[in-house]
């Protein structure tokens, strides 16, 4: 961290500055210029107050060098984290297909379902069980039930499986859940990425509909500083001023993050887009920018689902979806 | 609701509609124009999926007539709610100064600020113990201790106390906390809003950083739909693509919130500016525009708070601005 | 547009603002519900004032059913339009790729990188004369000069131009460019839009940071109401809280907007994201949602460009990426 | 302007960086520490490719110290600037009150609206000749004729004229016209901005829909460095992703920009909100952060106005707006 200090500034004010910050164990380097004054800040700058340093009265400027990240910055880790999950990998040139509907309905459903995405090449099934919803009054999804139909189906595809979490309290009912999902609006659940951080499973961390890359990996850090490294980040649209689009996909997040971190990035076009015409042209497009797989919601009755039917593709549509990915990931990898 | 369909669809669609809809126990009102034939859906709609409904090819657009919120609506609720804790009443007229530091950190400081907001004019005491924190590496609050601090503090001035939860397991350690924050990160945590519908206490519930009027009312409607309708809404600004502040407190959201719910707002100068030089200045224009009440943080020695020292006024800068306030508020008055 | 009324508005106020409606040259439709009363406007509604009609106490909603812009509109116009210019054609399938440097500095400059990138594929040189800076001490373009610069790269190499328009008076100046572009700062100049719409030559109408595709086909709509056909729609990243890349390419925007317009959608990944390292995966992906087009930056030696050096690829990296981008659209053609 | 060099970087590397910097005039302090080297940059920084050295392998991280501006900036003209047009003044204390319809429609209607405000207290007119309309099929304003009567307005009433411009040609026409005024979206139209710097008449620089408040400092700088001193700057609203508002009134600019730029700064709670039943809380709240005046919008009839009827206050309410303005600027002063 850099600290420049206003013209004129008196050395007693100087030597004040400095012995405050020496008190919180951190050594400064001086470096006095014909026009202004640096104080280079070395050590753990981590619990330096950036903005109550910004507010003195000597200070022009705080200018942070590093990240506040650690554990998940290519920095310090510059091989790709690779995740596995039955026969599925992912990140470090790997690519997943995750597909499945956004709501546990049946058995019937999520086995047809299942066995549909498996066929067109999916490598994980994913499901809703406990759904976050907007309205008190919609679906929220079948709760326990909805995990042992998973289950069910894992059991009868050999499909891992990724599902949702909203409260910590149900983290036993997902023993048999290969991933557990953090959604969009609980990014930043402080609580429970650091409950996350004490079990030994991957986690899909989405990012928040209005946070930065530089929040989604502080978030990222949240579940590794507790000790589980395997976490993958998902882009899955942002929030703008646009109002044709249900959100807007950052696929510049995709380059971005490899750029700044090791672990893999998975794109969402279902949630961004909110409508069947948009996804495979998102979808496409995430594969040509280098993300490491896609998760996309798969219905066998779209316009009967309990859940975001309107963006649900069918299981035919995802067929083909499946096919053209693949020769796009062909074209970018040669 | 109201659907309207694109010119040429044929008796045979209409039909299946109309039928795909009453099975959803929906009654329609048919309205055949020489431009367009118009649906209008009558009963309770709240579990059509509108985005469904847009994605058929005979529709040309949907429209909703009412809001998705029921019990937070002044619609079905003319009369400003009034919450009372101990003396101190917000909304309906009554103002209400909520003052203190971000983080308890300390008995003397606790105590110190308590007796200096009240001396001022402050009604509540507020005071973080559990704190949401962008990093791991930072300090994340004094727990439980901090509640027994706040607690003592309640008990030598007589300040009503509000306090932020993160984890619905903390609740029993909330039982002398007389007003529970849902802190902006959690607006969507709807399982923690669930639990909180279920409690009979106050809830001041902030407006997420990115989250519309209509979500936060959405929110507020998921605590009132357990039972708990003493619910205090919380501007605290917003994200934009300014860089200059660190969030945009949109005090438009007083008013327009006043229009459409009969619930209080408060609004938070503190978090929403990030810094001393502007929390009097915003603080002035919340009481102008009609908000009903102001939570501000003080701290006696900001230098050295162990969290957002920067935007924390001395107990001498808010007791200055309290009287400023009072006197605004006579003029709006009048 | 649907108007909606509040319950139990009485017939005479239903009376005056039909007959308020009718003097506007609006035909209306009553329909009279149970729970509430629709009035539809028939005819020409552009006149109509819709937030004065929402602002009256009788008037629940209003929503429009149909969108504003007329010529730009597919509904009115289904066919893809397809812009010649030279031997280039954009749009209805055929791809175009446009590249150049940010400003043309020297002959030297300029014709070395339109010789390599005519070499490597390009349809059409780009070459920026005036430049739009933030800063009124930044250069400026070699303003006249470059135009001149410009055309003898054209006269040499057999490309046709684009450049970028900031002044109607300049006009005269741009007899042997091709393609006029609109500036994102530029898209609702609309004085400049409506002079455009009176000549005969493709104007390429970049977005604004901040606009909406509804706006965006609303300027389009200004030159066309002028009677120019030939505009060419481009998404350039839009301004959003994301700070680690300078603007959010918006790809949604290419297959939404084929969805509702017939005008070809180009991208430009340079200007998106301000940096080299995105900016092959950025056009990879707009290739691969269906893009009609590309426009990059290229430049023989960007370490010394005057202006936005940055995001400048060099000739051989656009080499390697209009390779991959012919394989990309192999992929989705099939 | 600083340069933080990646560890490990060699002194070839690091000698060749300092040459190129040389070669642009620039002088260097070299700041070497234990953990990274600093390269402060002294001399004019101005056109220095910042994105560029940020994209070179050997740099961590470029911060700016100082801003970019320097007419506008406070740090170089600490008093506060005051604009005087016939009786009225704007900043260093002074209020100002600007007042009348968005477009000027009849000689009937601006002359009872002028003398109306002139009797509330309003300082100077307003009125729209030339209009920017999202849409090319609505009114776009009186133009010449519409300058006109404001003319005989002033010389009826005796108040100063404000009116946008929206193309420097028709400069010759705004002779007497006091302040001319720049709308939000021509806020980057560079060209225009040049020109209003070589004229010797304030200009009031509305703030774009979607610019920083360094763009706007920057787009002041832009008219100042031509000579033209006298700029007003005017917050109007920016774009967010609310919905329930038109845009979202930033009122923490106003501390802000005082903070940093001694330039004046006015409140337009019209356009800001779009609806009558928000501006007047919004003008009060503008008044109580200390914004140097307020530009409203009136209507002697606002149902029949021509442009948004639904922002324009009636001259009665604009009376009583004018007087609790008053009242509350009374206390904020005392």
């Amino acid at each position: 961290m850099i600290v420049v200090l206003k013209p004129q500034t008196t050395q007693d004010k100087i030597d004040h500055l400095v012995g405050w910050l020496n008190n919180q164990g951190i050594q400064i380097h001086l470096s006095v210029g014909s026009e202004y004054t640096i104080i280079g800040l070395i050590g753990n700058t981590d619990k330096v107050d950036v903005e109550l340093l910004e507010s003195l009265d000597m200070v022009m400027a705080v200018r942070r060098v590093g990240e506040p990240f650690k554990q998940c910055s290519r920095m310090f880790h510059p091989e790709d984290t690779v995740i596995t999950v039955g026969n599925a990998k992912i990140g470090g040139g790997n690519f997943c297909m995750i597909a499945g509907p956004c709501s546990v309905e049946s058995e019937a459903q999520i086995l047809e379902v299942a066995q549909k995405v498996k066929a067109s090449g999916a490598h994980i099934l994913r499901g809703g069980a406990f759904k976050p919803r907007t309205s008190p009054y919609a679906f929220q999804g079948l709760r326990a039930e909805g995990l042992t139909l998973l289950s069910e189906a894992k059991r009868v595809t050999g499909l891992p499986l990724i599902s949702e979490i909203m409260n910590v309290n149900h983290l036993p009912l997902f023993e048999d859940v290969d991933i557990i999902q953090v959604g969009a609006r609980n990014m930043q659940n402080f609580d429970l990425l650091q409950e996350l951080g004490h079990i030994n499973k991957p986690i899909l961390l989405k990012r928040g509909l209005a946070n930065t890359l530089k929040e989604l990996l502080m978030s990222a850090e949240y579940i590794m500083a507790g000790g589980n490294e395997q976490v993958i980040l998902c882009e899955r649209g942002i929030r703008t001023f646009e109002t044709y689009t249900r959100n807007t996909l950052d696929l510049s997040a995709v380059p971005k993050l490899h750029e700044i971190s090791h672990l893999p990035v998975v794109v969402d076009p279902s949630h961004a887009t909110g409508e069947v015409k948009l996804v495979p042209s998102m979808a496409l497009a995430a594969a040509a920018c280098g993300a490491d797989g896609l998760m996309v919601e798969v219905h066998n009755d779209p316009a009967h689902a309990r859940c975001d039917g309107a963006q649900s593709l069918t299981p035919e549509q995802f067929n083909k979806l499946a096919a053209q990915v693949r020769a796009v990931l062909e074209v970018i990898r040669s």
